[in-house]
């Protein structure tokens, strides 16, 4: 297995399965000398953990973060970051029923093929729950950022078929937490929540998208040929497990446009370089696989059966996938910024 | 810079400027003892160049590639292979009018506060030109995938408002290469020439789509974590100049879908890993920047000035950019299939 | 920080501080499926930690291994394995001299000069604590390794000027472990022994070299150009502390012959790559900066004062250095594997 | 195969078999607007090409250096520097003697076990006729060194048994390039020329030392744990061909002292990292493998045979290899300055 490091030269290393003893990472090319509150990335893990609102799935992990390295006395020394958190409340046996069966929608079937071995306890290391230590990563990712003037914003910006009415510059993002959902525009925010809860009520599950804003970026970041600033972003977050799409502001709807109207616009990346605007990107995530209601599955032998899953899901993963978002994006942002100054 | 180099194990590196003696790329993981129709690669290089249609840029660029090592009586040794491309016909005094002005929607401005310095001559290594180096690189990774039975197919899906009205399993794609827009659906590739034309003839300039189709996939390619199959695929086909967005089959759509009919879909790509089905993505083009079109622009002193662009330019770089989205593609299931297979 | 990475498919990632709460690792590219005795892993860190013997430091540290992933019943999952060891028995005040001073021959002083902060309790990161998760990580890819026959095996060949007066292949290199000295040549082992405790009752330090012999390679491992199989090793062990030259066998010996003689030995590895035979080489260790002896050293401030150094340490490293070597000949050997593989 | 690029973001990328159309490489990630002199990179490259005196092969090769992009005006524009060398005067028929046999101490047999199939022609991409693209990429990173007072300069210190009884320091290197053999030392110089006139005259071969003296270096340069700078350095220069040994300024011979007399020396190097002295080290070349002289060689069907080589070779690497230590050092260090400055 590879692709377990991203970055190059602000690049984190992850680790762990849901089930095992602790997942956790490495962060190295953290620069020495920088404060970080570890309250503050403590916070950032505390967005996505489970069992935080009445919409998420009722698993509750503590998510305690455990630095092993590389910060004293709540300053970077410039050494490699070694961090961890311990798996809690690993009901296992909700996930016996699985042993056999692969899920549908899943990454079961073919990380078997894959590996020739599959730990079927919750997805292994194919489990969203791997997503925390890319939190952690980018929590300092975020440090660093800010110390340069440059933030990383996501919400909600649809779920289902209900989406946001606003542009992006309209909305106070300020608002996203104040909002279960992780939605800004009050309104809105209200018929998204109604919507999953009916969601989770019929044993079933909705996607939707997020927006992510980068303000007080430089001109200048992003490798022209092949590391353009929204490539590497698009990789960074369509590695986040159900994504199904990127585009940049406008992207798809500016296929419609003639040339002379959308010169006009603005996305915040120019041939592949921050242009020192707002950088704003859009993500697609499909509705959660797992779901309540009744469905065909194939078992290992190749049999078709009736699977209705057990365990303790999100009916909407939207809400909880807000900070990994940002996570992704930080983490190519710091990267890009110590390419960029040598 | 970085950037200049794509790929783990099957990796291109690419050099050359749009305006400079010649563009190329260096070939490291070719596996030795591949047969190699040169003619192939030649064909490949064709599909992009100027000049090929009516409706593409009247540029000339024979583009004739010339192979410096790691081919040896048509077979790869195993070694690096070197290649490059000749610049012709430079019209390099159409861009004297551009020495002191950024042209909207070009990387000009940014490039310049990058690199403190740039080859206004037809935007340099920003140019499109640099994309001949993947196409070429491209074709081999599409013979080493011929020999597992992988094919790589992509055509023009939409133009401006125009689309195909089928799904790409209802149509044949043997039929791409009779259109000289690169759309399969012959009723629809007429109304996209049209529309191109009459773009064109207002000086004016058109976006689309691209849809990709994998076939002869194996289960199991895809790093799990950061290099999820999709995710290395955006990356890739992002970094293609003027895109603007990427999904799967469904991407965006499947986001206002309910899990349970969600689930029985099929995009060829499960938790990051092939399953061995169709993959299928669409690349999200905006309208070409450079337009006859009188349009206000900033000069490198900060005024606003009219600019009416001088040069030959595509009024619609789909036709084009079908090419370099199957060559970006073919690089990265290249790649993954050589990190596969330890 | 850049480095804290090593190999690039069977790749090392450590983390750690000397006086932190733990070191560690994260091994990504171990295949799945492959049997490990965990017990086997902590005997390779029994043989590397402090306190083993009566010649080395009285330090002690359990150097117990925890696994947090990638392991479930002794079985690799193909996942990446974190692993971490608490840091014991740490003697802080014993470096309270240390805050204002620079130690003689330790990177104490450039340290502070790269990072602009330094942890003085025993080095931090500069501390060959670091190299126990290169033990563990090596570990692993040695039981890699055996599966295809390979073998790594180190020993002391020289303390000072004591030298083992027979060729590597006289030995019994099963013999080693027996010796205290870790050096297989009975009559020289206790002439080194003596030679340690006598430096050790000066307060002084000795050096030596490690010869290390791999056996069972098939043809073929190493990258023609950069990256030849020597080259690498030499990378990796190199990158040991107080190492101070790399040469295959014969190697500076071969420069004082004559082609017509040099071209009948054999050094396993021929333009870079293994030929199948042995592949033997020799690392050079300077003597432990660290000594009781009165020394002069510079302060923070730029005086010179005379330095006696308290704190428990080894009076020679090359004991404990030999499972570090070999841990590290390892990685590069199973990385050459999985490259070569393709 | 693996292993064509080197370094981190200062990065050589080549390519080329000897007999093939040509060689050369892709230099990525040397800064924009930097003034090179191409004269000067083609002064490097005659220091190293054949036929430059009489104590070198009498092949010519006019390594005429065609630059192919990344410099416009003799001024770096921070895009790849492409560049290529014609191979010429391949006589390659004299090579039809070794179509069916493996030259004794060189890579033919496995190379051919590695890849499957050889380029029988003068080694191919084995051969050291590859070096010439190190040599133009070593060129550029002592220009960027230049800039900040860095230098690298190399000399021959031992032909044989023939070494410089005078340290680094006490000699003028200036003086090398008087000296035919390279080695600045005027009476060991015209001892080394006999002796290699000598070996030559018996159709045999001559290997030795190279001893490379790294000034100006500011303190701080190299990663502290895997990439210790005297490990890339030995990583650099080991995979140059021939090469069997590398050890810092008194490197073997510091295991024979104590650590209260070693830790007055001085190697420029501390904890792997640069201390702001002279940074020093010597490489042992073994004698060319391939001599007039008679030896015992295997064919490809396992049969021994006399071989008796033709072709022209050197009867002594050394002096040409001057250009190429110091390119690859150059190498390290440019890339090792551009990891320190973020």
């Amino acid at each position: 297995m590879a692709g377990n490091t991203f970055g190059t030269l602000f690049r984190l290393t992850t680790f762990g399965e849901s089930h095992g003893p602790a997942i956790g990472g490495v962060i190295d090319g953290m620069p020495a000398g920088v404060k970080v509150e570890l309250d503050y990335i403590q916070y950032e893990l505390d967005r996505r953990k489970p069992g935080q609102s009445a919409i998420t799935t009722s698993r509750k992990e503590s998510d305690r973060l455990i630095i092993l390295s590389g910060v004293l006395d709540q300053q970077t020394l410039g050494t490699p970051i070694g961090f961890m958190l311990h798996n809690e409340d690993q009901q296992s046996e909700d996930y016996d029923q699985l042993k056999d069966v692969y899920r549908p929608g899943h990454a079961d079937e073919v990380w078997e093929k894959k590996f020739g071995i599959r730990d079927h306890r919750g997805g292994g290391r194919s489990s969203a729950r791997e997503t925390a230590a890319r939190v952690a990563g980018g929590a300092f990712a975020k440090v660093l950022l800010a110390k340069s003037g440059v933030s990383v914003n996501a919400y909600v910006h649809s779920v289902g078929k209900i989406e946001v009415p606003s542009s992006y510059d309209e909305l106070d993002l300020a608002a996203t937490e104040e909002s279960m959902v992780r939605c800004p525009h009050s309104p809105t925010s209200e018929r998204m929540i109604a919507a999953i809860e009916s969601a989770r009520d019929e044993g079933d599950s909705l996607g939707g998208t997020i927006i992510c804003v980068c303000k007080g970026l430089p001109a200048g970041l992003g490798e022209p040929v092949f590391d353009k600033l929204h490539a590497v972003l698009a990789h960074a977050v369509l590695s986040i497990n159900a994504t199904q799409g990127f585009e940049l502001l406008h992207g798809f709807d500016s296929t419609k446009t003639k040339g002379s109207e959308n010169n006009l616009r603005n996305t915040g990346v120019s041939g592949g370089i921050s242009t020192g605007d707002d950088l704003v990107f859009r993500v697609a995530f499909k509705p959660v696989s797992t779901i309540r209601k009744k469905q065909m599955a194939r078992t290992t032998s190749g049999e078709n059966v009736e699977l209705e899953a057990a365990g303790r899901h999100d009916p909407c993963v939207l809400p909880r996938a807000v900070p990994i978002v940002e996570a992704m994006a930080a983490l190519v942002l710091a990267d890009m910024q110590l390419l960029h100054k040598r």
